[in-house]
C-alpha cells in the first residue's frame, strides 16, 4: 500500500479510502490510485496484508444451509458487524451434510482465519477443541450447547412456540393443533412444543392436539393437511402451529387447493421459521421471525471479544434473542395482510 | 492422514471416507478414526492438505448480493459442481458494494484459491488481469462482458422479456406495460425491454407502453402502482411486465391493497427475477426463472477447464442459458396457482 501511495502521490489513508470507501474520494484521485494499483500489480488491501503477515482479519462462517434464508440473514449480520472493525467474512455452506461441515471447519482452520462462527447441524458442534488449540475461537449460533465453554447466540425457541400459539388465540382460535414430527429428540422442536403448551394452558377453554408429521418438509405438510381436511368441521382444529414453514405452507395448499377450505377463515395457519419456504406457491404464511441478522451481529461481537481476550481471561457467554410474530394472510386474511 | 490411518489401524481410504462420506463407514470405525484425529490434533483433510502443499482446491465465489436468492442458487450450483471433482467453494458477499467486491477478490487472491467465480456489480469485472497473472482463472457470471478473453455464463435476458410478455399475451392481455427505470444504460434492462418489444411486435392488436420507475425496488413499484391505479379503466394496462420482482410485487400491493383492483383479473403482473422478493407481503408473483443453480454449475465447469488448461491453450467460452416462466397467482389466479 505504501508503494501505491508513493506512486500515486497520495497518502496511505487515501489509498485505503479508494479501496474501502471510494465514495469519500474524488473521482480523479480514484482514477490515479487505480492506475497506480494496476501498474504495481498490487493485490493486497489491509485485510489481505494482515493475512499475509499472520494477523488474519477474516472470519469464517460455516452455515447449515444457505437455501434457508435464515442462514443468509445470519451471514449478512455477521458481515456488517465484522466490517465495523475492518474484518471480513467468508461463508461456507454445509448444505446439511456433516462431511461438508467438517471439511469447511478444516478449510477455515488451515486458512488461519481469526475465528469461526458455526451454525452446526443437529449434533454437538465438532472440532471446537482442535480449532481453539490452534488459536481459533469459535462461536456457535442457533444451537443451545450443553457445554458452557463456548460462546453462543440463539433464539428463544420456547418463546417461538408460545407467541405463535398466542397469536392464534388472540385471533379467537380455540382448537389448536401443533404439527411436527413426533418425539422430543430435536431441541428446537421440543422447546417450540413446550411454548405452545404453555400458551394453551394459560387460556382455559382453548384445547390443543398434536398432529404428527413424517418430516419437516412439504411431504409432512401434505400429510397433515389431508389429516385435517378429512375430518368433520366440528373436529377440525381452527388454528394450526406448524413447527416449520415448509410444513405450514404445504398444509395451506392442501386445505385451500384440494379441500376447498378457507385459510384463515376455516383454519388459520402459522409457521415458526420465517424462512421464505412459506412463500413458494401458496397463501403467504404468517410465521415467527428468527432474527437471523441480529444473531449474526451478536455472534461476531462475541467472537471479537474472544479474539481480543486470547491469552488472557475470557468469560463465555450465551446470548438469547427474543422472537416476534410476522403476521401474514394465513392468519389475518388477505385484506389486512395486503392493506397493511 | 497417513498418521491418522496408522494410529487408527485403518486404511487411508477409510479415513477419507470418515471425513467425506461418513455414512459409508461403520460407527465403531468412525469413532476410532475420530479419536485418532483428536489425539493427533489432525486438522487437514484432502482439501486443506492440498492448500498447504500449494495445490489449492478451493474456488472462491464473489456474489453480488446474497440477500437475492438468485446468487444463493448460483453458489449452490457452483458447490455441487465443485464437489464432483473434490473442490470446495467459499463464498464472499459483495452486498452490492464495489469496495467489498474488490476486497473479496483480493482476499481470494491472497488465499491462493484455484480460481474465482465472479458475479460482478454493474461495471466491467475488475482485476481479471491481475488475478490471471497470479495464476487464478476467473469466470464471470450474470454479466455479458464486452471482452472475449473471459469465460462467462449468463441468462438470455432478451428471452426473459420475450417470454414474460408472451405469457401475458397468451392469457389474453392486449394492453401491456413495461415497468422499469428509464434509459438503456443497464444491459439486462435494455435486453429485457427489447424482448418485450419483440413479443408485442409479433402480435398485431397488442399495444405496449413504458412506465418509468424511480428505481428497481419497492418505491419504484409503489409509484408505478399509483400511476396505473389513477387511470380510468379503459386506459389502464391489463398486463404488466415488471423488470424486477420487487417492483412487480409492490405494484400488486398498491393495486389490490390501496386501489381495490383485482390481480390478475383487472391487471396481470409478472416480474423478471424470481428471487423471492416477490414473496414478501403481497400476492404470489409470477416471474421468470433465472436458472441460478445451472449458472453456478456451468461456471465451475468452465473454471475447471480453464484451470486444467493453465500453461497451455485455452479457448474462452460464453454459455447462455434459456429462461422459463414460473406462473403464479399474479397472472394465472389463485385457483390455478394453488390447485397446481
Amino acid at each position: 500500500m505504501h508503494d501505491v501511495a508513493a506512486a500515486a502521490g497520495v497518502s496511505i489513508a487515501t489509498v485505503s479510502n479508494v479501496l474501502n470507501h471510494p465514495e469519500k474520494v474524488l473521482e480523479g484521485t480514484r482514477t490515479t490510485v487505480h492506475e497506480a494499483i494496476r501498474e504495481l500489480g498490487f493485490v493486497r488491501n489491509d485485510a489481505a496484508r494482515s493475512l499475509a503477515s499472520g494477523r488474519n482479519l477474516t472470519i469464517g462462517f460455516v452455515a447449515t444451509d444457505l437455501a434457508n434464508t435464515f442462514f443468509v440473514d445470519i451471514a449478512r449480520g455477521a458481515q456488517d458487524a465484522a466490517l465495523e472493525e475492518d474484518r471480513h467474512v467468508l461463508i461456507a455452506n454445509s448444505d446439511v451434510k456433516a462431511s461438508l461441515q467438517e471439511t469447511h471447519l478444516a478449510l477455515f482452520d488451515e486458512a488461519r482465519v481469526a475465528g469461526i462462527v458455526l451454525a452446526p447441524l443437529g449434533g454437538p458442534p465438532p472440532g471446537v477443541e482442535s480449532l481453539r488449540a490452534h488459536g481459533r475461537p469459535i462461536v456457535v449460533v442457533n444451537h443451545a450447547s450443553v457445554r458452557t465453554d463456548v460462546c453462543s447466540v440463539l433464539i428463544d425457541n420456547e418463546e417461538v412456540g408460545f407467541i405463535a400459539a398466542e397469536h392464534l388465540i388472540a385471533l379467537g382460535r380455540r382448537r389448536l393443533a401443533f404439527c411436527s414430527v413426533a418425539g422430543d429428540s430435536d431441541q428446537a422442536i421440543r422447546e417450540r412444543r413446550a411454548g405452545v403448551r404453555r400458551a394453551v394452558a394459560a387460556h382455559p377453554g382453548v384445547v390443543l392436539e398434536d398432529i404428527d408429521t413424517i418430516d419437516l418438509e412439504t411431504p409432512g405438510g401434505i400429510q397433515a393437511g389431508h389429516e385435517i381436511a378429512s375430518r368433520p368441521a366440528a373436529e377440525r382444529p381452527d388454528g394450526v402451529v406448524a413447527v416449520a414453514d415448509a410444513v405450514g405452507s404445504a398444509i395451506t395448499r392442501v386445505l385451500v387447493g384440494e379441500a376447498h377450505l378457507r385459510v384463515p377463515e376455516d383454519v388459520a395457519v402459522i409457521g415458526c421459521d420465517h424462512n421464505l419456504s412459506g412463500r413458494e406457491g401458496g397463501i403467504p404464511l404468517s410465521s415467527v421471525s428468527q432474527r437471523g441478522y441480529d444473531i449474526g451481529v451478536e455472534a461476531v461481537r462475541l467472537l471479537a471479544q474472544e479474539i481480543a481476550d486470547q491469552g488472557g481471561e475470557h468469560v463465555h457467554r450465551t446470548v438469547v434473542l427474543q422472537p416476534s410474530v410476522i403476521a401474514d394472510e394465513s392468519t389475518i386474511g388477505r385484506d389486512r395482510a395486503i392493506g397493511g
